[in-house]
């Protein structure tokens, strides 16, 4: 893919003058306008994108698989795959999934029949035995915490995000601490319920399977765990939201239920949207962004690697 | 592009049939089995998208100019331009700009060199009359009011947008109207102030240049409008707040500021997204995701056309 770069190189001009020739800048001389003009021909005539992808079988086109398209968390790991898509020259096409199988499988079908060059998981429903018949056409990224020589994988340490917020509450005194969650059967669930399970065994604290919350991804599903959570006897005293959507909504709908944070229930989120930060949600930061970058490269990269990244609990006023 | 409904007419078999083959299900007879592995192998040597590219001269590739993914705005038109996409086996390719003329310039450059089908435009700093000069080559569609016989366009009527929220506000017993931009210089910035000004004269209302705020689209913009505005003397009574996300921000900091809503201001958003809903904030529908898909179709037409959607005012609670 020839980009303004190539094309500047090419001529012998600044990238500045190509900027100025494709957009009909007046002050370009005649001479640069022509050298200019030239490479765009000779690139688009020498570089055909279709005919690179038939010579070296590669198509420069990356698959994204993820479930939502309108999700702040998505949509953050989505702009840092698609600025280094961008940089890298390589075209992103998206498999917005629903969590529906038959959509992630187009996308796997696709690198079968090298249509695509590799592909990115955000999230899936697939099993992962599925995927691994499907690494021998094309690499496989996973945006989850997997330690795999089949697939490279980019994460956080999802029982450490759970420690950490789960000692926080403790130390501030809770002792009835919920958690809630988006799929039960999602891939991270496991973890997340061994950890809360760990934690619970360490403090010698009873385990309640009512203070479990899912289906907890946007804004609006906060009412439904406020409506299960004013029902409890004993109510938690203090929530762990697994999405900042939800803890703002928490935030936003429990005066209607009569609830005070953080006085009868505290809140402590996950992301670090900006949203946590208008409304001093006390979250824990994952670089998200970073993390997509991340994605791309290791989808283009010939090494197979497991890139954990750090969280940062931010301290702000639900807890 | 082959998909799942291709592969299952080739084998003639169910396209669950095809679904269960590739997911590895136990519930597939090898008969069945041979015939979508067959299917697949044989489009896979066929229909190689590359070659498909050569000969017809096409790409299936749309190019999406869009200036940020992390906006509720874009990503919902992303969403309905992305669904429609699918379902017409097109590839998206993701220029998201941050109002970068040269990353506009790397699509249109695109186009131009075959790479790309059309170009849709989401929201754009490049001059129209050079978008004009890029026509020849393909098809580019506009999100923005425009009757043009040059490009495609879908959009809502801003006039009409800004008479219903200034006449509602009026009607309320508003004098003192305020609103809100992103920029100066935008594509409707124009049009909107024209409005306000008439709804002014029509009104026999002064004039206050201090009443248009700018900088304003993401929640957090919302603490620079209302320290400006509190600053004004006659500060406004009531706002228009052409972005649900700094309206939100607007009613969420309004109380650090010492206002109070809507008995001391008045505030009107704009798109109704799901934040709007949880906060009862007074705004206007814009059905976003239909005007993506819609896009996506005028990109693929071969008839030029000019596509107003209608606007629905929702009372809540905030006027």
């Amino acid at each position: 893919m020839t980009n303004i770069k190539d094309l500047a190189k090419r001529a012998g001009v600044s990238v500045t003058t190509v900027s100025r020739v494709l957009n009909h800048h007046p002050y370009v001389s005649e001479a640069k306008r022509i050298k200019v003009e030239r490479a765009i021909d000779e690139t688009g005539y020498l570089q055909n994108m279709n005919a690179v992808h038939l010579s070296k079988g590669k198509t420069n086109v990356i698959g994204v698989i993820l479930p939502f398209l309108d999700h702040p968390y998505f949509a953050q790991v989505l702009i840092g795959i698609s600025e280094k898509a961008q940089a890298k020259g390589q075209t992103l096409m998206l498999f917005p999934t629903n969590y529906d199988a038959e959509k992630e499988q187009e996308a796997l079908l696709m690198l079968r029949q090298k249509q695509l060059d590799g592909v990115i998981v955000c999230s899936r429903v697939t099993p992962l035995h599925v995927l691994e018949d499907y690494v021998q056409y094309g690499p496989i990224v996973l945006l989850e915490q997997r330690k795999s020589d089949q697939f490279s994988s980019v994460f956080v340490d999802h029982q450490d995000v759970f420690n950490q917020a789960l000692e926080y509450l403790y130390q501030k005194g809770h002792r009835n601490i919920g958690y809630t969650i988006y799929r039960r059967n999602g891939t991270h669930s496991k973890v997340r319920e061994e950890t809360y399970r760990a934690f619970l065994a360490r403090h010698d604290l009873p385990f309640n399977k009512d203070y479990c919350f899912d289906g907890a991804l946007y804004l609006e599903d906060s009412i439904d765990v406020l409506t299960k959570l004013m029902k409890l006897e004993p109510s938690p005293t203090a929530l762990l939201i697994t999405s900042d959507q939800v803890a703002a909504g928490f935030l936003i709908h429990a005066k209607a239920f009569g609830l005070t944070i953080p006085e009868e229930c505290a809140v402590i989120g996950l992301n670090d949207e900006p949203i946590a930060k208008a409304l001093k949600l006390t979250t824990i930061h994952i670089p998200l962004k970073a993390m997509g970058e991340a994605l791309l490269d290791q989808v283009l990269s010939p090494h197979r690697e497991n890139r954990p990244f750090d969280i940062t609990l931010i301290e702000r006023q639900t807890v």
